[in-house]
């Protein structure tokens, strides 16, 4: 199967099993924007949940933060956004259509009606919306573009909660807008995205050995989705072509089926934020030393992770075709911790009241401490093996007559299609995630 | 203490604590936005996954959805959002002021300034934005108001993946945004909300029986949050007072330290968004009746629920002012499950490494099962009670020169100050929550 292939089949299925559908459908669209459905969302919380439990859970010096999406507009005066977040565009005089003119190779002439185009204008990504007041003026706002303004702004708040010492990190999970002029690739380039973001604050003589720490941290994390070696690219970004804010900054690409792209970034952004923050809103956001009795500007260090990004990843690495006892079969091999549904129960026969009854007392007690886990009585046990594989569920568990004799099941393994019989009693030890 | 107090007490220990921040304050604030600090969002959490546990997890006719805050803006016509979404605002000839027409008692006068009053207006509440495209035409859309949309907009979708059977539910937690005029009472009335929703497709005949169903679900929801029958008041909205697409609706108003107010609703919607969405879009959105082959528009119940409300709801009622061992103090009397914080770790003296090394042992195993668990070695133990009482910690465990001899800690409980000593080995087991 060709590579370039996976992202439509990937698509396709992601719609027909319900793990991601287009954003209002039923009207024809809006470009950029996509539903996850019952599936994509179990898959999606996995990542982020699994992401919080690593980077905020397990450690004692991350501090998790839900910030407004709506924020007071000099936020963005103070991060350089009003002024410089844009993508350079031209338009063409003839035809009218836009052109983002980094991606053109020929910045003179319309690539669609050949038309001549217009002067290079910067098209600012962000979404700008109106907030109404008592006192009868209206204040411009914009949606946000990441996350991390939300954690800088409250990083004097963080200080004087809970007295951390540095260094020390703030976490955040949101969602932000870009307007995209032209959002494609599936999830890759959309106008509403979910970032997973963390700011580390740190001396600033340790920023170059706790930027090695974190890139170490991230390498981990890609191992703990399954990622290979070979899945993954560390791209030094050289200097001129880094954001404004960043003295070094390596950006990490997943071997995606169009190709190898951005799914994750460390930005070392110096005391950039904080100071512009310092200048323009006038708050002391300095930290005092508690041992040294020293006033100091933490520098930071940010590791960003797109969530939607984790999730086109994990879906295109698990995109499958193979064959199966002589037949061919579609298979998401997800890895077991990250798979939307985690094992399926099946009465062998939906006819037989007793095997339903005794599969559905299996299905409640497992639904107890597995969530996510699926009943299914409809159609013969191979069909229902193709649908599950199909949507990458690790365990097929089968109730049949011999279950109520010796209290045992058959645990289908998805990827090697071979079956063992299990004691109930010992089920919940036998499933792996 | 009076209960009007509480509300400023709640606000001011959020703040102070680390549960919930003003939005931007550092810039003065955007009103009707507010952050989540690391207690906060811990609290809201546990709110969110519980109630996806209650009403989707341990169901099997919920489906998960998470749908685009941005959607396609026919939508909201279709919704009757664009024609209705909206306040009746009157503004003063001479000081400019807006005011609710409805929340005044003299329309004719500024209450401000005594100038006079312009004629009524309506004012809608959605927030807009425009979207850029290629063809170099810019799209007016929408920041939704409501997630309900979003899940009748995929009817369709999860009818196609899943094939599920009447009655069956979708289900959503996301964020929806309305351009209060006024926002007010701390995270009461906001600008930016997020809503935990059902809609629960139903045959026509059966909507009274599924509604006291549906109310009963919901009496049970505020019980396991802790609520008592005094905390909540259901509250029938007549005839005339409903929203326009509703047959029947029971709010459900929570004892607030301001007022009895809405914190919940049942609301029978009938088939008037699936209907509405057919004629706009042109979509099929029948449901096919397996069983009589009959084609029908299923009719929907939809129970709502304000998670920021939920929030305060929990965080209100939680506040106490009490008297222990002598000296009063602040607690917040959390329900365990839902408490933030679930046990805080202690070395009775931070200057004793055998001390701190068995208490850092006994905090990183618990640390691996409650991961909301905390280390506190700041000052004395009667001041970490504090501090832990303050924030709602239902269990502190000190780790004393006893525990280096018998293995036993002492674990303290937030609402009685009583002490037990508990054998390490039992500590999980001792630990209720």
């Amino acid at each position: 199967m060709a590579t370039e292939e996976i992202m439509d089949k990937t698509t396709s299925l992601a719609k027909r099993r319900g793990f991601i559908y287009q954003g209002s459908e039923i009207y024809g669209g809006l470009a950029g924007t996509w539903d996850y459905g019952p599936l994509g969302l179990a898959l999606k919380k996995n990542i982020e949940n699994l992401w919080w439990r690593i980077f905020v859970d397990s450690r004692e010096d991350m501090y998790g933060l839900d910030s407004a999406i709506l924020m007071n507009p000099r936020v963005w005066e103070a991060s350089g956004h009003v002024g410089g977040f844009s993508d350079p565009l031209v338009e063409c005089k003839k035809c009218q259509k836009r052109w983002r003119a980094d991606h053109l190779e020929n910045k003179a002439k319309c690539p669609d009606c050949s038309g001549t185009l217009g002067v290079e204008k910067q098209f600012n990504m962000m979404f700008k919306t109106s907030v109404g007041s008592v006192d009868g003026t209206d204040t411009a706002v914009y949606l946000r573009p990441e996350t991390a303004q939300g954690m800088f702004v409250n990083f004097k708040n963080i200080i004087d909660s809970f007295h951390p010492r540095l260094p020390f990190g703030l976490a955040q999970i949101g969602r932000n807008f870009r307007n995209e002029i032209a959002p494609r690739d599936f999830i890759f380039r959309v106008r509403e995205l979910e970032i997973m973001e963390l700011e580390y604050f740190i001396k600033e003589r340790d920023w170059e050995e706790k930027f090695e720490y974190w890139l170490e941290e991230m390498r981990r994390w890609f191992r703990a989705l399954g990622f290979d070696d070979a899945d993954i690219k560390e791209v030094a970004i050289p200097d001129g072509e880094r954001a404004h804010y960043s003295k070094r900054t390596v950006d990490f690409h997943f071997h995606y089926p169009h190709k190898f792209d951005e799914i994750a970034g460390l930005a070392y952004r110096t005391d950039f934020d904080l100071k512009n923050h310092i200048e323009t809103s006038g708050a002391d956001l300095s930290y005092l030393d508690p041992a040294t009795g020293e006033k100091l500007i933490p520098h930071v260090l940010e590791p960003t992770f797109g969530l939607g990004r984790h999730v086109l990843a994990v879906m295109t690495k698990a995109y499958a075709e193979d064959e199966l006892g002589g037949e061919t079969r579609v298979v998401m091999k997800f890895p077991a911790h990250l798979a939307p549904v985690k094992a399926a129960v099946f009465p062998l026969l939906k006819n037989k009241p007793e095997l339903v009854a005794r599969a559905r007392e299996i299905f409640g007690v497992l639904k107890k401490t597995i969530p996510q886990i699926m009943w299914d009585d409809n159609g013969n046990i191979g069909k229902r093996y193709r649908r599950q594989d199909e949507i990458g569920t690790p365990y097929c568990i089968t109730i049949d007559f011999n279950t109520l004799a010796t209290d045992t099941v058959t645990v289908r393994d998805r990827d090697t299609g071979e079956q063992e019989r299990v004691a109930v009693s010992e089920l919940l030890k036998f499933l792996k995630f």
